[in-house]
């Protein structure tokens, strides 16, 4: 059918089977084609086409509420519910949102990005629902792997407590769970959804038979009794224990199951678990055969091969550059630990866990934990690397606080995606980290000018043992340097003068030098002289070298990709001012205080002011004013 | 015995059971007579004196590693490691921590005050351990409180699936895990302690008997069968299925089911969980006989009667003003609802949850979660009030940040214990919250002069629809003004001139206002003119009034109780600078960049120069240096 001409979810109900089979086999051509243009999170997406629409089927959306966990397996629901012709568009400035938008439909009724936080949406809105005496159905739809995440586990121990009405859907996309009890574990399933057992004497009959007798030798009796038992009710036990009726597990895939689950789940009182099995990828090749996640969500490819198109000869990822370093550095130095909260490939931490594997955590989706792990780690001496995105690492800023800095132990925090990220958008931007680190005693924080800096940055953080010491490092590639053989340490808190000037200083760090040195060479053509510094410890700062363009009284201008508020810039003229430089004339450029949507970083920087001609003109703007004033 | 000459657990070795009992009897008199003059966590620590004697007995401690979770029960643990003589100074500056602290003891190898950190913890230590093959057992010791904590159980989850060594003690003080199923779940545990089953063939023979047959209805075969073997499993099973071998639950208040347990889980591979069931209050009737959790941590009391030493005819406390303002609001708006994680006492929410029993979630420990289900009901239309202690809100900065701001919802955060809180020291100073939050977008953040201003301000917050709005409020009373008895919104971001004066502003709110007012008082006196701006809205900022002093060009001073770096003042000089008028003169006093360690508010205020006598040095030489410079 022609997708594009689907209004809302309602024309689902008329179906037939078959038909919604073709159905399917549209959606995955449709999201194979387009996504090929546009990358996006295509394997994700690719497993949920059936189980998408059998909750369209099965519930009436806006009424009832489907709340997508992380929110990237969204695109069959925006599909159905009338979004199909943004999908040129996706991921793109002002187009469609590669996660759940409120703005975008009415029938995204919860935003999301980072992982687990729909069970807890989904309890708010089961007590909103009951108190205003409504009938409707709440539906979160979480992943095994979002299930690990804290906040989830807390959230399920307080459904199952309170036994409100609520239909989770686990998206078991692993097909691993618990592949050693398959059978019995199927039987169960099938056992469970029939409706208080009325059909089932056979297989029940069956299945009892299996227990071993008692009798024999009694101790491996009762081993083979325990065993036996505990294969019966996995993984179901666990979710009973926690107070759900649960289903399953069933073919994601398979209409017929799922529609059959779906109508006892409403049937069912209390909180229920309905376990479904997916395939990530299904139905294309290159991603249904994926065995490293490397078609979660990926950039343009060619369909016929699954290639991706990249760019060639691109100098290297910045997550990649970090982790090799830390694995060179690991050869000689056997206190180095990797962790990584579920993100193996995306921090390219492959090389250090195959040459280490005994020295590489990967503690899933769970970025408390890893921080204090890594904490542990500390106190025995050991020097951990905790490798963790800008974004994910709000989610551990109590440990950081509490366990990390307050102890002040040895951690090296490793802030992958720092700054704007781009195509993910709101939810993803790495913008907030220095405004929520720089106020905790004991943290260093840095972030290098290039890759080469980055290894020696990399070396210094291992070196240093006086405490925490984080280095910020942005999303994709370096700059291209000439990289140094030997590794040096930078002392902490020591600033750079990269362009010698004396009509003004520019102070930023990071992805902002090239841009900063482009504006100083502009505006060196116009006569006027800027001098560009690479203020490379975001804390401490390098207070001698401020102190001395305080003293030369400089106009100063900060920039930084990062919220503005409490952020790098602040903290130059909270020096100025304790100091006593409170003349200084100091300019701040860096994000506004409202939330960053998706879109190319350049379009973003340029949406938000800060490009190459907007540092020269604010620069030329600073240098006029302290000429009028001088 | 004489406590006071301990100086290490070995004396423990050599001790007869009958020894211990009396030297339990030692430590609970002990700790019933100093904690009547220090006040303290009397509760806990009564609970776990025969645990921690046997902790100390079975293990090496520090070569043992032995870390309490929370650690607000670590104070038999002081003991036992040579601190007794200490007890005198129990939670006062410069005295013995309530919680464990690396620089007083060797035996303290983790430092805690926030709740469920203690697994991830003992998974760094393992991980450690086994790298460096050192042999040692590392002896995490978690309340079952404490195990609802998100943490805990992302630990938990890898803890297993890891099969790292470690022996978790689960503190059970509630007595009722699992009522119902007491008399299986002993047999069980006798069973599973018994050394691969060896010796309990009656016990199992019996046991087994107990299942029903198959055959007779089968419906109700399969239920009841279900039941039987989801009793026997509870709660083991679901240690179990997270890859745990379950021990318990033992009496924690018998040494020899201690000891026969623990040395049987030091025979254990791989993870254990040995559940202890204790009594919290143990030995001292007002506390054991405690059923709201009022003896959970006390002031002083008469040991005789039990009674507190309270002083008479204070003011309000601040929870109960905030609670009882919005219960009596709750009266009219019938989508306010109130969410607490795990402290219903501490914030006052009793009577509240007495006149409205479905309007009130205590979610347990469990902060991510608890500011998502407020995210949820407000994507409903309510109206819910967050009670949260602002070191606990820490725990939910990413919740605060991707679900409630960024979705900009209508939940009110109720912002307990904010600035100094004392006694609980480091790990619970609410100093951090204006710098974790200001930057945040979409949020109001507020605080009140005085508890009238408190009741207006809740209103305020309950009629703001805007988004997400949060009030701090300090631990404590208010201070005795009288209360209106109708209810005023304040005008979002705007402050109010206390004092007029005209050689220099002082800018403060909250708990620090009376100070300021009495340092202008006392500059008044020496003809200097202070003007004193209440400055309630810490975002958004009054900028009118800002503007207009900035064009006064008189000098500001700013006074915050919360870290300076990124804080109030921080905005201040931050909207000076955007505004053009950075020869402003700014200063700033606050909590300096260090954390700030237990001890009585008034005494630690002093130490860091945030005293009358202090504004009133600093604001004479500013007052002096802008008369130099004029």
């Amino acid at each position: 059918m022609d997708l594009l001409k689907i209004e809302d979810p309602s024309f689902l109900k008329g179906l037939s089977n078959k038909e919604l089979v073709e159905l399917s086999q549209d959606i995955r051509k449709f999201l194979i084609e387009r996504l090929s243009n546009t990358g996006g999170h295509i394997g994700p997406n690719l497993g949920v086409v059936e189980l998408t629409i059998a909750l369209h089927k099965c519930f009436d959306s806006p009424k009832d509420k489907i709340i997508w966990d992380v929110g990237h397996q969204s695109y069959v629901h925006k599909i159905l519910t009338g979004r199909a012709s943004q999908f040129d568009t996706l991921r793109q400035y002002k187009g469609l949102c590669g996660f759940p938008k409120m703005a975008e439909s009415e029938h995204d009724v919860w935003e999301t990005g980072h992982s687990s936080t729909s069970l807890s949406a989904a309890m708010g809105m089961a007590i909103a629902r009951d108190l205003k005496k409504e009938n409707s159905y709440v539906i979160p739809v979480i992943g095994d792997g979002a299930l690990t995440g804290g906040m989830a586990l807390e959230a399920l121990n307080h459904i199952g407590h309170e036994k409100k009405n609520m239909i989770v859907i686990l998206n078991d996309n692993e097909m691993s769970i618990a592949p050693n009890v398959g059978a019995l574990h199927n039987v169960l399933g099938r056992l469970r959804t029939a409706g208080k057992y009325h059909w089932v004497k056979d297989e029940l009959e069956l299945f009892l038979k299996k227990i071993p007798a008692v009798g024999g030798k009694l101790a491996s009796t009762a081993e083979r009794l325990k065993d036996s038992l505990k294969y019966l009710f996995v993984t179901g036990m666990f979710f009973e224990e926690m107070g759900f009726t649960y289903l399953g597990p069933v073919d994601g895939h398979d209409f017929e199951s799922l529609f059959e689950n779906l109508s006892y789940a409403k049937k069912s009182e209390g909180p229920v678990l309905l376990h479904v099995i997916t395939k990530k990828g299904k139905g294309y090749n290159p991603a249904e055969n994926d065995t490293t996640g490397t078609w979660h969500g990926t950039g343009p490819y060619k369909i016929e091969t699954g290639a991706f198109v990249k760019p060639v000869n691109v100098p290297p990822a910045w997550s990649k550059l970090v982790s090799e370093t830390v694995r060179r550095l690991a050869r000689e130095d056997e206190r180095i630990v990797a962790i990584t909260p579920a993100m193996p490939v995306g921090s390219k931490l492959e090389g250090f866990a195959n040459e280490f594997p005994d020295r590489m955590y990967d503690v899933g989706i769970a970025e408390q934990h890893a921080a204090t792990v890594a904490a542990g780690l500390a106190t025995q001496n050991m020097k951990p690397f905790l490798a963790i995105y800008s974004t994910f690492l709000q989610r551990a800023y109590d440990q950081v606080v509490h366990d990390i800095c307050r102890q002040n132990l040895n951690v090296f925090i490793g802030i992958d995606r720092a700054g704007l990220v781009g195509a993910d958008g709101e939810t993803h931007q790495g913008v907030f980290d220095i405004a929520f680190l720089r106020h905790v005693p004991n943290l260093v924080l840095m972030m290098p000018k290039d890759e080469n800096e980055g290894q020696h940055m990399v070396y210094t953080a291992i070196k240093y043992d006086d405490g925490p010491i984080a280095m910020r490092f942005p999303r994709g590639n370096g700059i291209g340097v000439p990289m140094d053989e030997k590794l040096n340490t930078i002392p902490i808190g020591t600033w750079e003068v990269l362009k010698k000037g004396s009509d003004a200083a520019i102070l930023t760090f990071g992805t902002t030098i090239p841009m900063a040195m482009k504006a100083a060479a502009i505006l060196e053509k116009k006569g006027i002289s800027i001098k560009v510094i690479n203020a490379r410890f975001i804390k401490p700062l390098d207070e001698k070298m401020l102190l001395e363009l305080f003293k030369e009284n400089l106009p100063i201008f900060t920039i930084e990709e990062a919220v503005l508020q409490g952020g790098f810039g602040s903290a130059v003229i909270e020096f100025a001012h304790e100091k006593g430089y409170h003349q200084a004339q100091i300019e701040r450029m860096g994000i506004p205080d409202h939330f960053i949507e998706h879109g190319s970083v350049d379009k973003l920087l340029e949406e938000i002011g800060m490009t190459t001609g907007d540092v020269v003109d604010r620069m030329s703007n600073l240098v006029g004013k302290k000429q009028k004033r001088a």
